[in-house]
């Protein structure tokens, strides 16, 4: 894999002077024509060997093209502040929008160098790290973010001649860190830990392209053809991973709220009794020591129109302190975040440990209003599923209490509550002719939401499917389901 | 002041009854005339005596108005990760657009309280930091912004017996923080001290309003009636601190450019090793403890088309590490920059402590191109220039070290680079048909950067007038000013 680059080819000056004009000419024509499309996003990402000068490429890729199109992306180790989001959170907010191009210098790909390159790394964990790199470049690339990756290498004689030739001449001294000073005492294990990780992680839809790095003009040329090559490919490689085959089946004929009992209902003093227990436990958990320091709460709350949505979020909040919590109510998706995958916007507003983020309507949207109005072709919905379960795993994983509520009222209820909107003077803005229309659709809604619940329900994120044709009910069962999720997080770290 | 507030008003049940349901239909009805005029964002700061429901109002107004349209920018104390920007940053990133409303709570007078509370307040720094929140205020109120501020006030005697009745219940215990419960100790420092703020940042274009909080009936009414009233308003009230009269006169006779030399030059030798010695000094600079932990650099690169920005910028960045640095190039506005005031695209790009953030156009654009063109209002771009003055002055106060650049060409070589650009086959897509018309403007955009040199340069936030007829001139001392800058602050902690 790495013969060609560690056989340190030359590239004369004269021909890099012949090469490179021509190369620049055609790599800023294919930038504004990918501008142009709009179809896809170009995300590159820049690993290797330190002290091979991936460095000076960011300038290199900002000189040859037009850099007001081009976003360097580029991580640290994670601060104090980032290991308040899952680690996939800083990728996200940098995400360059379609037309773009991102590169991402200090990739992700770091901790799994790292542990490969141990003398007795965790088999484990490093097959967990590999399989969630597989699945996110996947999800991008299905998503219209196109992935390219370099790896920059050269022989070891190599780095350590280019490591001590900067070090030699002050004028180039700082560019060689401490870490570059010490890879050729580990040159081989650094090497193999590479070649595992690049067999583990390399595909058609996200490929891995070794660029030799031991020669400037070398490394110039051959990344300019890298990035020339990607920007322009026709079209994106669908992951095999999305294949329409490994799609999950919908299975209409199981609907899970067929079996729901509507007829629950809670007499008013039992309600209130009731809702002021379940509020005064909700306002002591979410101000546990132990829920602020290792856990976020992220609710999501679906259901038909006038289930209810904003009537229970609005009383589990009055047990929150507003500098806990954030509401964000979803409509549709704007131009901005129409040129992101569609789960852009939600990961936007990932709470960090101990606050709170409630989703009034969610990244469900995607496989009900999407699916059932045809806005989104039925490949990409279908794949929505697995998306949404990779991200509410990310969530969970990283300390978050993820529940989704399903209110449910019937097609009757629903009316009447519709009417009693349309006479109160101020209820009215709730209903629209939207809501009419969606109506009409009640059936498609219906066996969209039947779906979702049979796809997504998981045991890190449940579902909590409830009878909202008595309001009391649903909202006890809300502030219980919440407060109980919180309790029970807080007790398994006794 | 306070006498209404403190005589703790009651509004009855039935009173109440009859009063609220048309206060919430006239509240919506306000709130969408709001929303699809889009004239302007509303912004309430949510103060007053602590124990007087401030958090219940951000419930209640959720409750009653439509709360997809309504932010509630909720801070507390700043944390490590807010201290890395200057105090304003969290306020304009959470600024909501035109048409929307935001609930800002713990607004930004907590610390203006805590020192006027003080049994020895420092009468200077209050009055600084009175003087900026009225400045503060003062030009969001001038952007389209309307601001009111609601102060929350009761009894002594009835803060006490609140605080008590909710800590007799268990079901509301929770509703009092530690600092509730010391308020009666020294209720007449708070309220004087609250008095003393009020009246220092009272005015008509940001008015306090007083609620009497004792009582939750009147409470709610009154919070309801006051935003009523706000929303209603036909227009924004032009600041004081804006009126025309106190803008700064225009004086296209002093021209700070016709006094430049455009003959300097220096041979390539000399430039090579000037650059070499002046990149190695500024690689060394931002590497240093004493710039990464109390710093940040803000650069901003102007000047005529085809004057050498991008080149400069380029030969900056050589010396910097890319994880450091972000280049934001700066084109026209688009929608969801022009829903709010002008500078907050600029302020969402402050670099945190030790970061370095180059700007490719400036905030500068409001005084050069959005006058030229005619884009903005003659009464808006004046005022740009003191608006950027205090911009720039909140960047220093913080440790940002600031440095503008306009790079000047004559006429003569601008053609001639525009000639050159056209041949080039990889400069073509500098050049656009935009370039040849501005040129023809060529007098607009003097004079208008001729003002804005003028009263843009500041001891704090200087301009550097640079020739760049000669690029190799310019370069040297681009690289050599910056290194300099923070050489010099470097120092200053020696």
């Amino acid at each position: 894999m790495f013969d060609d680059a560690e056989s340190d080819p030359k590239l004369l000056s004269d021909e890099a002077d012949r090469i490179i004009p021509t190369l620049r000419t055609q790599l800023l024509k294919a930038q504004y024509q990918h501008l142009n499309k709009q179809d896809r996003a170009l995300l590159i990402l820049v690993g290797g060997i330190d002290g091979a000068g991936k460095g000076d490429t960011i300038n290199l890729l900002n000189d040859w093209m037009d850099p007001r199109h081009i976003r360097t992306i580029a991580f640290g180790p994670a601060n104090r502040s980032d290991k308040q989001y899952p680690p996939a959170y800083r990728f996200w907010q940098a995400l360059p929008p379609k037309g773009q191009t991102g590169i991402v210098f200090g990739s992700g790909y770091a901790p799994l160098i790292s542990e490969a390159v141990k003398k007795r790394p965790d088999t484990r964990k490093l097959e967990d790290m590999v399989l969630m790199a597989r699945r996110f470049e996947a999800d991008l690339v299905a998503n219209g973010v196109q992935v390219i990756k370099l790896w920059f290498h050269l022989s070891r004689k190599a780095q350590s001649e280019r490591t001590s030739r900067l070090l030699e001449n002050p004028s180039t001294a700082w560019k060689v860190s401490p870490l570059d000073k010490k890879v050729h005492k580990r040159f081989s294990r650094l090497r193999d830990a590479g070649q595992r990780i690049i067999e583990a992680t390399d595909s058609a839809h996200s490929p891995w392209i070794i660029i030799p790095a031991a020669d400037e003009n070398m490394r110039n040329v051959r990344t300019g053809q890298a990035v020339l090559q990607a920007l322009r490919r026709q079209s994106i490689r669908v992951p095999a991973l999305h294949d329409p085959a490994e799609l999950p089946k919908l299975r209409p004929s199981i609907n899970p709220l067929t079996k729901l009992d509507y007829t629950v209902s809670i007499p008013k003093d039992e309600y209130d009794e009731q809702m002021l227990l379940w509020l005064n436990r909700l306002a002591e958990a979410v101000r546990h020591p132990k829920f602020v320091k290792h856990h976020s709460l992220v609710l999501a709350f679906e259901g038909q129109d006038a289930a209810g949505k904003g009537g229970n979020i609005r009383r589990l909040t009055r047990a929150m302190d507003a500098r806990q919590y954030k509401i964000t109510p979803i409509s549709a998706p704007r131009q901005f975040e129409l040129n992101r995958p569609h789960l852009w916007r939600f990961w936007r507003e990932v709470p960090a440990k101990g606050k709170i983020a409630i989703f009034d309507r969610s990244w469900y949207g995607r496989v009900l209003v999407e699916r059932v109005e045809n806005l989104t072709p039925k490949v990409s919905w279908r794949r929505g599923y697995t998306e949404i379960n990779a991200f509410e795993q990310q969530l969970v994983n990283h300390g978050a209490i993820v529940l989704k509520f399903w209110l449910a009222i019937t097609e009757d209820e629903q009316l009447k509550r519709f009417k009693e909107r349309e006479k109160s003077p101020f209820k009215q803005f709730k209903i629209t002719a939207d809501d009419w229309r969606n109506r009409e659709k009640w059936k498609e809604y219906y066996r969209a939401a039947g779906d979702m619940l049979s796809f997504t329900h998981t045991d890190l994120a449940p579902w909590h499917v409830l009878s909202s044709n008595d309001k009391r009910y649903a909202r006890v069962q809300v502030v219980k389901r919440v407060t109980q999720a919180i309790e029970n997080a807080i007790k398994s770290h006794d």
